[in-house]
Formats: structure tokens, sequence, C-alpha cells
């Protein structure tokens, strides 16, 4: 991760402010609110805004529910039973913002989660700087033999070397000529008087896809949960796992209840079929059950011995 | 407006509450929060929290232009600009949650902004209160002869009285059957042990829709924005203008340089077709136009002219 | 189900028309267009419009997977596996219209649900029929002792029929006091020259929650299938099922094959919590395993236990 | 633009068919249907599916307006009126597909427009084409000196010589790269069997904003109208208002009272603030504005000048 020196400053003075305020605060969150927790070779997720708690979800179930929660004395409790029964909308009471450095394959993926609130870097109005991702060797995979949409063994040896010297000469060539076609100093003179230099909004065509961005990102709890059941997923790709997992912990650090019930119903939670349902009630009754007259389908049968052995 | 003491007790508490915060706070703003501002007979609005200020709307804006902002000196100016040209993006970093007393018939009005987040009480779970809306006399309108759906002068005399008592003892009645089809007493006990009761989801449906319901309401600045432009306009039913005008004293006290960019540029701007622009081009070149010959119908015309003369 | 004469004759007339076209069609779904499918005493839900099919979901699927589906040679079997692995673009790609007739009560609970696009007869403009919903006598339920959302016995002999009365007679007077405050005539002229008549917006205020509306819904197949998955739902009240239901059977002639996925991996499916598993693989490995010593609550075994035995 | 072979025979196919439906069909967009309309060097667009017509636009208010809407006896001006006057929703109940081929950089602009559904074709799963976009000659601009995400005057002589040698090559040498790391043949066995070849998820980063990527892109009129008053306005980028033009045609033919309304109200009208109106206002009584005085900054006096000006 690489934060330019005025960064820095700038959540230095961020965190040192304080000011007394009568909404819900969460201290755990508060001691991490603006710090850059790093993520891939050059990127970085950090929280910069929130709005409620766990007590909010909690406001706002009761409102739903009027005199009729006075029962469920408990928080976590009546937090566990929202997220078991899929009840969403007091999730979406609470909200949190959060600025992301991230590779623009990385966030051409994360854009498909509509609802939220985004403001991207623009390559149109200003220029982007010269950092691009480069896997770690531990992550330079094979393609998948068994998953089209997976990877599979690390590649080694001169391979491996290959693909490094290729991802990493090209990135930094193609931007070397997107800045020589721009022809813009530093204080947006040309550097060669006897060129024009192309538009901006035409230059950054000739960048490659693993060059950074970066963007403030807002959305409810609701979605958050729904973006991580997703992208915290094993079956998600790993450069965009890798923003999860620590969207994981200011998830924890926020929200305790919350994402203790995430946890429990939604990450490590498995759907059955009705004709899963049905193989189960028959193997708890005793029997012996083989894929081959079970009603599913070889891959459903893999999925669903998977799931079981845990 | 009707607080229960419990309810009060609930108000005074949580503004007596402070702690400690590294987030953008606005002192206007927090003097207002929680406190609700009267609406209608028994409605009120309330501000139960909030995220962001003008600076946040900067903010935003400066990452997606990045080094390019930095010319943009001042931060209402820009604030102008991003609302001149309607770049929304920047002000859907702001949030704010309220609580809202309404009549239902005011809710179905209101819940057509989809972009929101609501919880509202729930009449399937629990009972609503014994209240209802009725028209302060100056309210209380006859149907308009030139507009479907606005209205003309205020009802006077015997017939006002008697569209007051009817609406008055409609309520009145069809609560009291409600209550007593659900037979439950404070405890829950049935009050006549010899009937069960009627399920509330059943029940409520005796109500008139004039009961007054609750939610809460979280949206973001610009959709913020986009609900005041409509339900802040004179065109709009007054039942919900009501609530947009203190809507908008607490959008004043929270982001003042949006709300000042807001009043100018949308609450009282006005479009002109391309038609129209025709026909003040040729009147500022000093043509006399007149309806006929304009390429406009009379009702355009009338709608331009209007406009014109403010 | 009360249609009037001109909508009999613009529904047959809507029938008989036919025209060519290049676009996707599904014969079934042909043979219901128009048709308003009963629903309790006074509502109906037709279909009006439909885009796309069951290939029209493959075909995306096909886009965002390029090359790489062609080995999925079974339309079916890849429409299984995206409802399994809840691959839910594909399923966005088809849309549907529907004209639907309901009790306002009822209208407000489907109105939850956001990504769909309404008009809805306004009653600011115009004037309502007068039809309300009234419960037929087996639907006409105690509240349930056990569930605060939930219907317990049938209610029966004095209790019913002072339950129907008084719906009956609430809805009535309040419509005849909407009618006489509004003294208008069908031709628009007042009924009593001596009034002026209230506001339209304001009258409709008179009304109670089982009056019916109607409007147009239309949503895409993934929106639709979220839709009928909570409202075709035993835990749903009666009075939106009673929807849900015929919509199923329009979801079987447009889509055969996403709904009967749909069926098998949503409807019939199961959720089990990371607890829930793991008592699961207990069990399955012989062990007896007793709600004490599960990790589970008495109310979530008792969940589980229900869901395995069907 | 280049079709294969495959998809030129696919399209003749489709457009073979024909089958008789209720549904409402316009003529002049069936003649279009599934014809891809290229635009820049390599991209199309095509409709390939819609739902309703201007019918279902005025069908829908009139739902909503009820017996009201009588009076208003033509379809073309009660779509003037709901353009004029911003009622939305009626535009929502039409639908439309289209199959776009775009390069990447200009898909990072269209996919900010969230109220829309999107199949992408997945580089992840499959292998992207050998296609990249460079700007004809008379596209490839300077950046501008005044506005800074603008064009200025067209490259010419070497400069532009040499900033297309660039583009292409630059594109070429990292799609060779990519190829080279995939390691695959057209079967999917390996090129060179000495190597693994690189997971397409991860070697897809290594090409530039340029290549063409594709997807179905699907959403109802209002949002449809939203995005060309964004795309086909000069202010945007000309690469994403090359797709808007042809859109617009497609919009002419299917919707031809609500394109024409929207010519008119939308993309040809101009909005003055509250302070430009005052200056109108003054202007048109006689006298003489001048930016001093005026209440308004140099530049929304340039802005107002130049709209009246037009």
């Amino acid at each position: 991760m690489s934060l330019t020196e005025e960064q820095k400053a700038e959540i230095a003075a961020l965190r040192a402010q304080s000011a007394p305020t009568r909404r819900a605060t969460v201290a755990a969150l508060e001691e991490m609110l603006y710090v850059a927790m790093p993520v891939l070779d050059h990127g970085f997720v950090r929280v910069v805004d929130y709005m409620g708690d766990d007590a909010a979800v909690v406001q706002a179930a009761r409102v739903s529910y009027g005199r009729g929660t006075k029962k469920v004395s408990e928080d976590a409790g009546l937090i566990r039973y929202l997220m078991r029964h899929r009840h969403t909308t007091p999730f979406e009471m609470c909200e949190i913002k959060y600025h992301v450095k991230l590779p623009i394959f990385v966030a051409r993926q994360w854009i498909r989660h509509r609802t939220a609130n985004v403001n991207e870097y623009s390559a149109r109005y200003s220029i982007l700087d010269r950092e691009f991702y480069l896997p770690a060797p531990e992550h330079l995979a094979a393609q998948s033999s068994v998953n089209r949409q997976g990877r599979g063994a690390v590649l080694e040896g001169q391979e491996a070397e290959d693909v490094l010297d290729l991802l990493r000469s090209d990135a930094m060539r193609t931007y070397d000529n997107y800045a020589a076609m721009l022809n813009e100093g530093i204080d947006g003179t040309p550097v060669d008087p006897g060129r024009q230099g192309l538009a901006r909004e035409l230059a950054r065509m000739n960048l490659t896809l693993n060059t950074y961005t970066q963007w403030y990102w807002k959305t409810d709890l609701h979605n958050l949960l729904h973006f991580l059941s997703l992208r915290a997923d094993p079956h998600a790709q790993y450069e965009i796992r890798a923003y999860a997992e620590p969207m994981l912990q200011t998830l924890d650090a926020w929200v305790p209840a919350t994402a203790a019930a995430f946890r429990d119903y939604r990450l490590g939670a498995v759907t059955f079929s009705a004709a899963m349902l049905a193989v189960l009630r028959r193997r708890l009754a005793g029997e012996t059950v083989e894929q081959k007259g079970s009603g599913l389908s070889k891959r459903e049968w893999d999925e669903m011995m998977g799931a079981l052995e845990g």
C-alpha cells in the first residue's frame, strides 16, 4: 500500500479530530476510523463514516413490531431472529461508507452491486497514478481444469517468472505511453511543447485492467451483508475476497451481534433443495441412499455431500 | 402532536447523551436531533440520525475529479456547480434518518419514493393507536373546478361542520369497532372472555385512511432533495407538504450550502422546452409573440407565462 | 370479481387482436393474456404483457459465460444450475406486467417490494368504486395465541356474524359518507347544488383499508420470484397469498423450466445455519442429539425439526 | 463492426421467425429487431426484445387517473403532458432490451446507470476476442484547454500518427501476451504443453481498456430516456454518444410520440435557476442587464447567454 505523505497527514488530522455527538457511536469502529487497511500490493480499504449500530437494528424492528416486541427481551436474540427469517429492512437502517483503492478489474466486479452509492476517481477528468496490481507468487494460479471460473495449482518456476514479467512490463509500458500521449507535466504545461497532448478521456483507454483506481462506496448494512456473503465466499475471485476480509473485520467492530448472526445464518449456512431434503429425511430415518435413485444429479449430489461433510 | 410520557422521556434521555466521535458532525443539526417537530394534528417528523455534511459532498466530488478540482477553491461554489449540472452522486454520500408519524393516506403517497429504507409500524403485529387526522378548518377545501387533482375554496358554514362531523364520527366508530373485534385488553387478555377476538392482520382493515401510522425513513441526500422538490412543491397535496416544510428546515440546518443551491437551482427553477426557448428568443429580440403562432398549446403558453411572471 | 361490461368488452377486444412478431412468444401465456383471474371477493390479477421466456434466461447466461457454456447442453439443466447458485442476473432479462385489483391493506404490503414499476389508480384524481373486501367465513380467523403475526382458529357462530356485520356496515357507511362529502354526480355536477363538495384528495381519507384499489405492476422475473417466495409462503397473510397463487400459475405457463427450478430450490428449500449443520452431521454419524447440548435455542431446534419432518 | 458468420446466421434465423401474439407490437421496431447497428470501429447496438408502445404509456396514465383522463382525448397530448410535468411512472411501463458490443472504458461509464439489468460477457469464464477500439482520425482529439473533461482540436500530422501507433501496438501486444499467458488452443488444450496456463480471471488484467466487451442491457423507457438525456448530450464523451445516437433512432421507431415529447421537453430544454429567472424577467421588461449586477457568476451568466442564443 502506498499512501502519499499528503494522505498520511490528512488521515492523522482526521483521526485527531473529535466532537461530541448525540448520535449512536461505536467505540470499536471509531478506533478504526479513517485508517487504511492494506489490501493486495497497492490497495486499501478504510471506513470513512458510519451511521447506526446493533441497537439501531433493534430499534427499527421494534418500530415495526410495536408493543409486540416487548417480549423479545434480548437484543442479540432479536437480531438472530431477524437474520434467520430474512427480515431485511431493519438492517437497512445502518449505513457505512468506505474509501477503497482497487484494481480496475476488481472494480468491475464490485460495481455489479447496484444498491450502493459510488464516487469514483475520474480518469476523464484527472490523471491516474502509475500503480498496478501484480499478484504475489502464491496467488499466481493456473486455470482450474474442473471449474471454468476457478483457479488450479500455483504456477511455479519459469512459467511464473515469465507471467510476472509480462504483466509488469506491459503495465509499465502502457502506463508510460499513456503519460507520453497526455504530454502533461505536473504543473499542467506540456512536457513536449511541440505536441498538443491527447485528451485524458481518450488516453486512459491505453491502460491495462490491473491499474488501480479508487472510490468512495457507501451502502446500508443489509446490502453490505449481501456483498460480503458473495464476495467473502470461497468461490469469489481471490482479488475481491482480499477486500471482503478486512471489511468483515470492520463489520465485527461495528455491529458485533449482527456480525455473529451473519456468520451463523449466512456465511456458514447451507440451503438444501426440496429434493435434497427428501434425501436427508431418508438418511436420518436410517436408510442408505446412493446418488443413483436419490433424485439428484451427480453435481447436486456432490454439492450436498460436500456441505454435509463440512 | 401527542407524545406519550414514555416517548418524551426517551427523547430527553437520547438528547442528554453525548459521546465523542471522529466523524463529521453538524452542530445545528445536533441541536435538533431527536426533537419531534409537530405536523398536522397528531403527526411529527424528527431526525434520529445523520451521516455527513456539506464537506462530505465536496470530498466525494474531489475523489471523482481528483487533482482537477484543486482550482475550484470554494466549497459552496463547487456545490452550486454540482447542483446546476445535475451531478448527483456526490449528494448520495450523505444520509439522514427520520422518524415520522403520519396519516396512512399520506404514507401511501410517500412510499412511492422507492430509493429509501423504511420500517413501518406493523398493524399485522401490533395494535394501532386511536389517532386520526382531521383537517383544520382552513384546510377543509372544496374540489377545484379547474384542476382535477387540486383544491378550490375553503368549505364554510354548515357544509364544513357536516364534513368534519362525518370524518370524526366515522373514524371514531371504525376505530372502536376495530378495538371491539380485537377484543384485547392492555395486558393482552380478552376484554370479553366469551369471544376469541379477530386476528390483528384482519381487524386493521376496518380502519379509515386518516388513521395515523409511523415509520423510520432513511434516505440519501440526493433522494431527499428529489423528495422535497416534489413534495414541497405548491402542486403537492397540502398534507404531505406539511411534512416537507419542517424537513426543509432540517436540510437548512444540516447542509446549508446544499440547501441554498437546491432552493436556487431546483425549488425556484423553471425548465423551458425547446419550443418555449424559441418563443423566449423571439421576445428578447424585441418581437411581440402571441400564443397563436407561438408553437405552444394554450396550456403550455399559460404555464410559460406563469413562470415568467413569477 | 366484478368486471364492468365495458371492461369485459375491452378484454375481449384485446384477446381478439393478433399481430405477427419476431420476438419470443409463449403460447401457454398468450392463452392467458388479458384474462382476469378472480381473487378474493372482488379482486383479480391478469397478465397484460410479457417479455422473454426460459430461452431468454439461457441466452443471457450464455452471453455472460460465452464459449464456456457450450458444454452445458441442456437448457433446463443450466436454469437449475443458475437457480441453485443464486445467479440472479439472467432471470432479470424477462419482464412481466400485471393488472391487479386488490384491497388497500394488501396493496400496502405489496408495495414494500421496491424493485418494480407501479401505476396505481389515483383517488386524488378520480373516485373509487364502492367495493370492499369482506373475508369468506373460512378466512375469518381469530388472533393466533402462539404467533403474534398469525391466525388461529376460525371464528364461528355469533362472533363471526358480528364481525362480518361490523366490517360490512362500517365499509358501507364510510363509503356512503365519502360519496356524500364529494357531492359529485356521474356527470360531474353536484348532487346537492347547495354544497361545494369536498376535494377528492381529502374525501378519500374516510375510506376503510379494505376498499379495493387497482394498479399496473411490472417487474422482472428475478424480482417476481423473490416476491412469490415471500408471498406464496405459508407465513404470508392469506389475503396476499391469494394473489400469489394465480401468479404462480402464470409463472408455470410463462417459464416452465424456471418455475420448476424455483419450486425445488426456493419454495421447497430450507436453509440450515452453521450450528444446525453441526447437529445434522452428528445425527448422520449416528449420534442422538437433544436440543439441550445442540447449541440451538429451543426456537431454532423446533424450526429445524419442523423442516426435517417436512 | 465484425459479426462472425455464426452471428450473422443467428440474426438471420431470428429475423426469419414470426409468431402471432396478442401483445402490443410496433411494426417499425419489428423491422429493426435483431439487426446490429454499427458503432465505432467494432461495436454495435441492436434491439433484441421490447415490451409496450406509446399506447402502453397512455394506458398506465389512464389507470392512474381513472375516469379523470377521459377529457384528455388525444394520446400524444397526454404523453406531452406527462413529459412536461415529469410524471415518470407511466413511462416505466415499457421495457427494451439491447445487445451491445462496446469498449470496456465505455462500459464503465454506462454501468453507472444502476436502474437496469445487465448480463456481461465474463472474462473470468471465457476468453475475450482480439478486438479493441482505435479512434478514427477525426475523433483523435487533444485535451481541451478550457474544460477539464472535454476535447480540444483534432490531433494532426506526426502526433496523430504516433498516438494511433501507440494505441494499436499496445493493445496488440497486451492481447498477444494475454493469449500467451492463457496458453489455450481453440479446443481448450494447451498451445504449449510444457506450461499450465494462467487462470482466465487473472490473465484478463493484462488487457487494455479499449478492448471490446459485450452485454445484454435491459431497462424501462423512463430510465432509457434518462440515459439518453445524459449520453446523447453534447457534453457526453463522444464514444458513448456514438451509442446513444442509434439508440435514439430505435426510440423514434418504438415510441414516436414519447420520442417527440422527449426531444422537445428534455433534449432541447433548458432549466433556469431562480436567479436566472430574475434576470430574464428584467430583460423581458426592457431593462438592459449586465453580468455585473445580475446576481449570477460569470460562469452562470455565460451558460445562460449560451442557452438563450441557442
